[in-house]
């Protein structure tokens, strides 16, 4: 039978509490689905730092190079946030993107019937969202170089980084972004400030020039202060948007929050041909770590990201959608997402709710 | 009796109808204040462009310089949006702000009570919401340099733009937002992206240094995609925020949104010496433009601003306030902010009603 290796990376915080139960969801869907997978799990972010004094070691980067997928819980903590630049935590999740090429990021920020509630906008409009952020993940301002630190003509100390795209970066975001719209409701918009940046300027020609190889696909653009206003205003427009990586960022992180519910929500990174990698959008919630509170659920929906994504494995990743789903309908909250008349659990009894509905 | 020479930049779309009702309540309110105000009317953004083919003309650059105070309406719209960069309306708004060196932008985002059902934010998540951006408005990655189009090594074309800012940038805007914040309720929320970008590490040193001289402000941090979730979860937990030039323009944009009324919301931008430019918070509005539709109250309250920060005239400043605030207690509502059982108005009945409400 099929054998898969997955890296686990359970890293900061709450990471290792919910990385332990999505594990066990992807070993019990594994055996229904009758294939095997093999975890190992390496140290990453402050955890790699305490052990071994660097946030990516490179057992870890080679593991997850090695294996057929890697799941990541999350990274960071008030512990580390003094470092110096290469010894954070956050250092280590950039070169994990860069050593494993994942270029794309899948964010889906969506709000479930179950859950509309939990949204800060008006029922009206938080109802029904279902939009997809893919956002590019290698290039742009968080790897462009010349970066760092100098002084200016005036002797005046200066800081400064580099936005840059090159064309084929650009075109294999945006094909990503025009396959993964023409699998969901067909519409693409494409987010830059063209109106006052060369690199965005570039974006567009070359997201306008693929349009016509996807002509089921309505293509739109619009700027990043638009979109950040439109997220607010309306956000059930938008289907699939495509944008640079520190727009991405940004944009990513407000849909989420419209959603209300960012312990639900999953994201995908991958690259051309090698493994992906799969993580809670959530951070490493240190003031709740060790206390059974988190909400395993972002890492469950993660983990049928991978399934799908990452190994094909659509059946066994249905399986947890539903499950999730199902364990929602029978009632069950963790502390971020409960709301009168429902049952307040922990992160592990949530975990076994989802596994008894698989 | 002093007299001071304001600049008018009706611009495009709506902006001359909106320019029209501010000209009429600055005349009013000076008289009544005991001052003289002369208006100049210069074109600029695509009416510059149908004019004399560039988007900010020279004269209409010395006449801001020269004057006391520039009033600007908005710029833009369908006919000029695939113009060349330096032939588009945005150019010449980004020449302005650079050559008058207005490197301080303070947009106001406030929740009126009257309005609170335009959000789309829940009514007790919206209600209450009252604060400032102070947006870098020359620096950063709007100017800085190299940017353009060239060829990389591999023969690819690639497009890029240099986030830079000097110390001395991001002292004089720092010392901006905590002399606002003073003024307001004593908190500073600075964002930044540290944990990865070198030019926002100088920033947060910047900024954290100058710290002990506001002892009575409370300074704290945030990375932006944070800012751009905690904006839509709890907006009332902002005060100031200080922030440099692209991420000002996406944040403050959606803190407007998060109001639901960006027909209400004026901003000034502010030089070390010289005179400041005043200014609507939303676009030209194309779709609208010549039919008496638009909402005056943003440029009115711009006018406000122009009075107070840019003239010193604070009574005067004041009593444009209370006017807008008196007519929409009366029940007026333009369009885009009318709701059921309040009086819809055009654009020029509004400006009367707060005539008389002066
Ligand atoms: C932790 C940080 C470096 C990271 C980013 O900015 O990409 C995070 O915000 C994210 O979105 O995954
Ligand atoms: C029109 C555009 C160049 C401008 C900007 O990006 O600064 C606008 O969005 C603004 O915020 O004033």
């Amino acid at each position: 039978s099929k054998s898969y290796n997955i890296t686990l990376l359970p890293g900061d915080g709450i990471g290792p509490e919910v990385i332990s139960v999505a594990k066990n969801a992807l070993q019990l869907v594994s055996s229904i689905e009758g294939f095997e997978v093999a975890f190992e799990e390496m140290p990453m972010g402050g955890a790699a730092l305490d052990a071994v004094g660097v946030p990516l070691p490179d057992e870890t980067l080679n593991s997850a190079k090695k294996s057929d997928a890697t799941l990541l819980g999350a990274i960071g903590g008030y512990k580390w946030d003094k470092n110096e630049k290469h010894l954070k935590p956050e250092t280590g999740l950039l070169q994990l993107r860069e050593g494993l090429q994942v270029f794309a990021n899948l964010r889906p920020a969506t709000v479930l019937p179950q859950l509309v509630d939990a949204s800060t906008l008006k029922k009206e409009v938080a109802e029904g969202v279902d939009l997809m952020v893919v956002r590019e993940l290698t290039g742009g301002i968080y790897f462009g170089k010349p970066r760092g630190f100098s002084t200016d003509k005036n002797g005046q100390e200066i800081g400064f980084n580099t936005e840059v795209y090159a064309a084929y970066e650009i075109e294999r975001i945006a094909r990503i972004a025009f396959e993964t719209a023409r699998k969901r409701r067909g519409k693409l918009c494409s987010v830059d400030k063209a109106n006052v940046l060369e690199a965005s300027m570039l974006w567009r020609k070359i997201v306008t020039a693929l349009a016509s190889e996807y002509p089921d696909v309505e293509l739109s653009h619009m700027y990043v202060d638009n979109a950040a206003m439109q997220l607010v205003r309306n956000p059930k427009q938008f289907d699939t948007i495509v944008t640079n990586n520190i727009f991405g960022d940004i944009l990513s992180d407000e849909a989420s929050m419209i959603t209300g519910s960012i312990g639900m929500l999953p994201s995908a990174s991958l690259g051309a041909a090698g493994p992906g990698l799969f993580e809670p959008i959530h951070g490493s919630a240190p003031d709740i770590a060790g206390q059974d509170k988190a909400n395993p659920l972002a890492t469950m929906l993660s983990a049928a990201m991978l399934l799908k994504y990452g190994l094909g494995e659509e059946k066994a990743a249905q399986r947890i959608e539903a499950a999730v789903l199902d364990t929602l309908n029978r009632g069950f909250r963790t502390g971020d997402i409960h709301s009168a008349g429902h049952k307040l659990v922990g992160c592990k009894e949530m975990g076994e709710e989802v596994l008894k509905s698989i």
